[in-house]
């Protein structure tokens, strides 16, 4: 059994606690969080230790692995402790808003060949995952053109705002890690931004509405929509554009249900609300791979570099929104 | 130039003279209908001749061709006029609802080898036909069941319901020809039927929902499910289920356009409402190959022998019913 | 913690082991099976007990609950001996394939008021149930008629056949039962039936196609078309059809990716296999109702006189497509 | 009836030649075309004269209205000499491929205030219609994105790219134009393009895949699609995206048929393959406005004015292409 040691015990840590301990080979040890009341409620749903105590959490020879879920900005230094006591490392999205920071942390760590894998849970789901596997079958041709859809159901409150890096470094570099999936390299991004939506998230400097173009090494072109809003759920869709075909992953239904009345017909259900139902089955599979990677020892994926290019990717994203031009970066 | 003489101008008698005058190779010559005015005013769109004088209008040696459009209880007098004064003729369903009115119709007109064609429009459907032609080139295996659904927006009224044969001779005999279209012949038909929409349907002794099963010669189980209100448009479906796969023939839609907000996702509007939407596509084929056959000599299908065949199997729904048991026709 | 005894491990009864080792309120305490190795391997997966002596489970005191997932000939015994015991029991369907042994049964079980419920899993699934819901809240008005497709990818084997009691008791009972469930009770039946996939099920002297037609105490009309073989996966539909709308249950699809290309466009991968996948989320749906009842001291549904009555309804369509006639069954 | 010259009897000349002949409050008169045999042949198939001398027809005082569907450097020479003959123009798109030409244009014959439409047909799609329309309505609230895909099956030959003024004012200039038609003005433009498909596109100086992202006066988001080769048919999507909801108009389908198989389920033939199937109601009813507008005397839409903004978009795409940066338009 892998036992594993979870920081932070937010949203994004229940669902990861969740995940562990429906693992078959793996079990949650420890749940450490500075607000010692919240880590001993969620450990004590799992049979778990809880600590407000990152360094004696790490001190636990028993623990294999650490899954990084705090806060943004506390991301680098429980990675980089977590490397360094010798724990494999799963550490959520991004890694860092600051590029620089990120970078010093892989100068740090990168000595050590460390297990890190970051947390883009897209990249499990069974859908996009069958769309990267058919487009890499050849089953489409040469891609050409690559459509992501990405709304959000309902904007982040004001506070989340105000720290969230920006809807690039927050939102979209899901789906800049999501076109490098399936495009691979991206070499010029183009941006077009705007406030449409809340004014705080236009007080707080930031947009609440994208259109994002990048290039490909190998040339094709892929666009990216965002929104924080959108009432008929959580809208994530891929288009996949070859030259010898198409592969479209469409949203998800909370069942199969279909309506037809006076006024209408085919009426489903609003889509699947939220990132919990979208990518539950995600979650597990990410886990699954990472748990593999850790007991074969093998390089999981996504990686710290990948982590990194997508960064870099939200970086350039909003260099061309200030200045209005393709920002180029290296492929 | 076919030239023809149209027979009935109500609402199906203003569709054929519509398609009549849309064919580049056919025109319409006369209009006849015992409502002189009726005749005048749709004949003079199309700059055609009007007349109340059935002799008449069939002694016009110009003419190539008889529409029967006209109420069901003068098709077989007018068939077998508009056969005897040389013309081919396309009548509409059904030929009439008195199996041995139809049997001394074809004993007088037969020895004379007439181009008849029996009008069950939905043949010329291209959604129908394509399932046929798929069929018989072994697309799916053997055809094992079939179900046709066939439920109109709303029931006819009172008078129209009291003269119309009942549901099965009136609505069902569209599906029953659809059935040996798709099947060939049948065998066996059980037939359940239920008042759940009108009383006044009821008090005309007649049913205004129904399941029929049938079986084929070779073996194959055929369902129809008719029901006389139907409140999100014209429900007309088929599905064809063999040996080796499937095809269905969906509903239409008057346009591509869905909706999505926050109480539901996908919605279409009502399909189409009624047949001149739905197969106004089938209506135009259908004369086509009316056309076609008369020019050519060869013999129009549906004839005047599956006309009949539909009317049989009619009858043995409407028996089993009464009896609650199977009924075997002759397949 | 409700601690469970399972009773049978083959396919059935490791959906069931699974089902109750991941409900946070139940236990699995026992596997019991007369071939004790595939006991003490399930059992080995879920820190449970093995055993093949069924009398040495029931008489463990801490045991609250029995899932009789045996073969069908034991049920009977096993739901007897175990409600003796004074345990709670799910029990597979059918209760038994002999309705005489099914009211023996009860006459012994009755008068200790059991809890007992019938494994119609296929209640708890999430599409169906939102059916029955937004129905029963009045959505589509009244209920007229019912469609129900229920075809399996493929034939069970010989051996399965000649002791399956036959297509209406082994497979369309489930239909029979989501009949019931949706509309209520049934008070006439009509079947058809026809051999079209594996001679080895007509030697067995059963059919593998069949269409079934039901008349509710309520008037309304009912559809079953089942097939034993549905090389597209396991086709599992459900559409209600009321006086002011209709509500349908569609396939369910493994991902969300559709594909177009220069063939064909908007392609799907196959339906859903079979009921592992089809019903998975209806087998924790099932298993945490009968927890909740048993927890709570309140009967579960589907009881046993459900049980019972799909098997009345199964004996009734026997009965038609022996005789060709329509039998009417006390609603 | 109105009288109408057709000037050109290409592909698109014979699809208005149809239309016309099919309306029933217009009449073809003549068709005018260098070639005078084509012409000629054209002018048989509908009753009308022929004639390769320009000015002879226009001469013809009774003629009332003239339809420029000639190569597009004679558009406008014969948008201006029917114009000064008094008739009301139809002319296809785009009015000319050089700005200063059209506004060169417009200089001459603004003065007596003409009847001139041009011919952007998708604003008479059904479903593009009723987009805008439910749009207008307020039925998504604030419309904040819009998504435009677009996608010719086959590249045109290397002679017709040669001189086609580019894929943004030969094939973009529809895009354009439903982008102004759903979304208002225009401010900004960002274009992104690639050689992904012939090298004699390349070699003309001009590209074959390209998005383009617009901002409106309102501050809304639209992107554009564009590819000149797709397999599975004319790919034409609209998504309008709002405060409220969602309307997507999708791609359509020759027949309602879907197949189901061993391999793959619910596919539908490929998408209808280029305009004249996908637009053919959009073409009656383009036609059917514009007699209106002559009819009634009132200005028809899209106005010489709208064929002008849709070419400024087009420069405007080209020179971000360029420059890589964001282009301002006076909206």
């Amino acid at each position: 059994m892998l036992r594993v040691a979870l920081f932070g015990c937010g949203r994004i840590g229940r669902v990861h606690a969740a995940a562990v301990a429906a693992h078959p080979r793996a079990e949650l040890a420890w749940v450490c969080d500075p607000m010692e009341a919240a880590a001993k409620e969620l450990a004590g749903q799992y049979g778990a230790e809880a600590s407000s105590d990152v360094a004696a959490v790490l001190a636990d020879e028993s623990v294999d692995a650490a899954i990084v879920a705090s806060p943004t900005p506390t991301h680098v230094d429980l990675l980089t402790a977590a490397v360094r006591a010798g724990k494999a490392v799963m550490c959520e999205k991004p890694i860092d808003l600051d590029l620089a920071r990120v970078d010093a942390c892989w100068a740090e760590i990168g000595a050590l060949s460390p297990i890190v894998m970051v947390g883009f849970n897209r990249r499990f789901d069974p859908s996009f995952r069958e769309i990267r596997d058919r487009v890499a079958a050849g089953e489409i041709g040469r891609l050409e053109q690559l459509v992501i859809t990405s709304r959000d159901p309902a904007p982040a409150p004001k506070a989340y705002i105000e720290t969230s890096g920006g809807l690039f470094r927050d939102m979209t570099i899901h789906d800049f890690d999501m076109a490098r999936f399936l495009l691979g390299e991206v070499v010029e991004v183009q941006a077009m931004g705007a406030n449409l939506i809340e004014p705080y998230i236009a007080e707080a400097g930031d947009i609440d509405s994208a259109v994002v173009v990048l290039r490909s090494t190998d040339g094709a072109l892929a666009q990216i929509t965002n929104s924080r809003r959108c009432v008929f759920g959580y809208d994530q869709r891929v288009e996949a554009f070859g030259a010898t075909g198409m592969l479209t992953a469409q949203n998800q239904l909370p069942t199969s249900v279909r309506y037809a009345g006076a006024d209408r017909s085919e009426a489903a259900a609003p889509y699947q609300n939220f990132f919990l139902e979208r990518y539950s089955a995600a979650y597990a599979l990410e886990l699954d791979h990472f748990v593999t990677a850790v007991e074969s020892g093998t390089a999981p994926s996504p990686s710290f570099a990948d982590g990194r290019a997508a960064l870099v990717l939200a970086d350039a994203a909003a260099e061309s929104l200030r200045t209005g031009g393709t920002v180029r970066v290296a492929g």
